[in-house]
């Protein structure tokens, strides 16, 4: 019987921010497709889209119009999942059915006029404007104290719900904390308590030390295939300080996010020469909830695809049901980031 | 202010099976959807298809051919996730990085030899043959005695991963109690210790009280959509005797279920008038792992489809990185299900 190794057998992988496990499957790559293909959309976008509700000047879906914005653009979604105005309340039958209201709000922001710039073809000095806008939006928000987090993400490519292509982030703040941040907040306060430390700031000096899973790195941040990680190319920038939430962020930081932002999303749009789809969103302290030393800043990145523009991974029924479980190990998928240049495809063919 | 109703303002409601909250904004239905559109086949299957792999007589991907089988056909999956042969094994680094091997077996389950019988076109009788053989499965992957769980479930349609329209389900048979079931499994116990009841009797029996949720029922089964669902149609088969798994159905149980389970298909086939996809699975107890007296057998319906045949939730952003989320009240996809009419469309329109 040969020795168990992380690169040939099945195995599982805890994930350390949640507790819980993904099924990692190596030899799994070998498995013939014949299932959905994607479609892949070729079109270049127009800089600017007449149809577009998020272009400048254009009248929105709800009958509000767009200023004529030149820089990145906030504004209250129009038909969000949460309101302001909800009433407090709670019902509960025998221990049996348990709900509670909800207030909060939901936001969009716009990343740039433009219709046709995604991250990674923004200038650097351009995402650090959504960076700042970003900031704004996080202290504005917590300023109502029944808010409890502010969940800054983006859907990026319609096989991600993104119902449209201008490129443009949400941000949701809910008066609760929600299930995943729930997960993170007490695994990362029990390492906190036992140690000390953060736990991201003594994973991040084991993967820098170890150099299997980074994709890149600047001074502030880094890059990484998380051990644990789920989606095929799955990705996490950890900020090298130990911050609890954005607002922490100095003039350094703040340049270098944008750079590593450009950075990791120019490798995912080279890695099969198309516009990447993903899920991204940056986790951080609870606010108006009291001290949380432990929390740590980091940005997840949950990419679909598998094997091609058109072909991803489905997380449907053995891991609804049971596990996550993965195809490719994540040191593979980190080789394969990390060796992609730095130069956007459709910049190099130029 | 008005008073907080579950009808009308955003909600959290519990999953008492797992602990976690789901998002409901009843309020968001009136979003109009401008996003990705499925493409919906029409086509009719034929009985026999040469191509595929499942039918009978055919040659498989892996090399193997397919006997000429006339009833449902069990067979080892040819590019399983599981290996038989997986060495024993843990990696762990600084409490950071873990890992361990993990041991199982992946079969794939043909519920008919005809191409075209999906569960809701087949006869009871025939469903019931499928019960048989799930039954004979679970006996032997247990008689392993490494293996923990056993994971039978069914990804159904093409936007559900399922590579092969054949209609045909899985198990999945592991060495360790995957993510959800330790969930599942550590609430039913919580309240069976401090009650002596089944989580779930009670829990149907509030169900069936109410009359709310219940999509339909028999003597021995009901389906109902759970007061926590994440899925729009969601909903869960439930034994209305307590029994840890399939195994301890008797004759009239194992006639009821497949009663039960056509009948909610055909529902479900009606809902938009389409090959309904979902992804569906049996909860049961673990193997091989002492006594679970708290264990109740149930099944889960994920089925993705929203508005129409072509447009489904999107299970992203906010909901990978903070919560679930859904749009419409579990009551009123209930009410939705419970109208429909319990003969395939198909038939009703010949
Ligand atoms: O084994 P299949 O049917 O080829 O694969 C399908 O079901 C599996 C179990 O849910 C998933 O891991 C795959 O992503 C999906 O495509
Ligand atoms: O708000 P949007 O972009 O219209 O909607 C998208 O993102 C939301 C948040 O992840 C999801 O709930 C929706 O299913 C998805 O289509």
């Amino acid at each position: 019987m040969n020795k168990f190794q992380l690169e040939e057998h099945p195995h599982q992988r805890l994930n350390i921010l949640t507790g819980e496990w993904v099924l990692v499957s190596p030899h799994r790559t070998k498995r013939p497709w014949q299932g959905k293909v994607e479609k892949v959309n070729k079109d270049p976008l127009p800089e600017y889209d007449a149809s577009c509700y998020l272009c400048p000047g254009n009248s929105r879906m709800g009958g509000d119009q767009n200023p004529a914005y030149t820089e990145p653009f906030a504004f209250t979604n129009d038909f969000g999942a949460l309101m302001a105005d909800t009433p407090a309340g709670v019902e509960v039958t025998d221990c049996l059915l348990h709900a509670r209201a909800v207030k909060g709000t939901c936001r969009v922001i716009c990343f740039s006029p433009r219709h046709d710039l995604t991250l990674p073809l923004l200038e650097v000095a351009d995402i650090r404007k959504v960076i700042t806008l970003w900031q704004e939006e996080f202290r504005q928000l917590a300023a109502d104290t029944d808010i409890k987090y502010i969940q800054i993400f983006e859907n990026k490519g319609d096989i991600m719900g993104c119902s449209n292509p201008h490129p443009h982030g949400q941000i949701w703040a809910t008066s609760d904390l929600p299930a995943e941040l729930i997960k993170e907040t007490s695994h990362q306060k029990k390492y906190y308590e036992a140690t000390g430390k953060s736990l991201l700031q003594s994973y991040v000096a084991l993967e820098l030390e170890k150099q299997e899973r980074i994709v890149c790195e600047n001074d502030h941040f880094v890059a990484l295939v998380p051990f644990w990680a789920v989606w095929p190319f799955e990705t996490m920038i950890i900020s090298k300080r130990h911050v609890p939430d954005l607002l922490h962020f100095n003039e350094a930081e703040q340049h270098a996010l944008a750079d590593i932002l450009k950075r990791l999303t120019i490798k995912y749009d080279n890695l099969f020469e198309t516009s990447f789809p993903y899920s991204a969103g940056m986790h951080q302290a609870p606010v108006n909830s009291g001290d949380h030393p432990e929390w740590h800043w980091h940005m997840h990145f949950y990419p679909p695809l598998l094997r091609s523009a058109s072909v991803k991974k489905f997380m449907v029924g053995y891991e609804l049901l049971a596990s996550p479980q993965r195809d490719i190990t994540p040191e593979w998928a980190a080789r394969k980031l990390q060796s992609l240049p730095e130069t956007h495809y459709s910049l190099q063919k130029v």
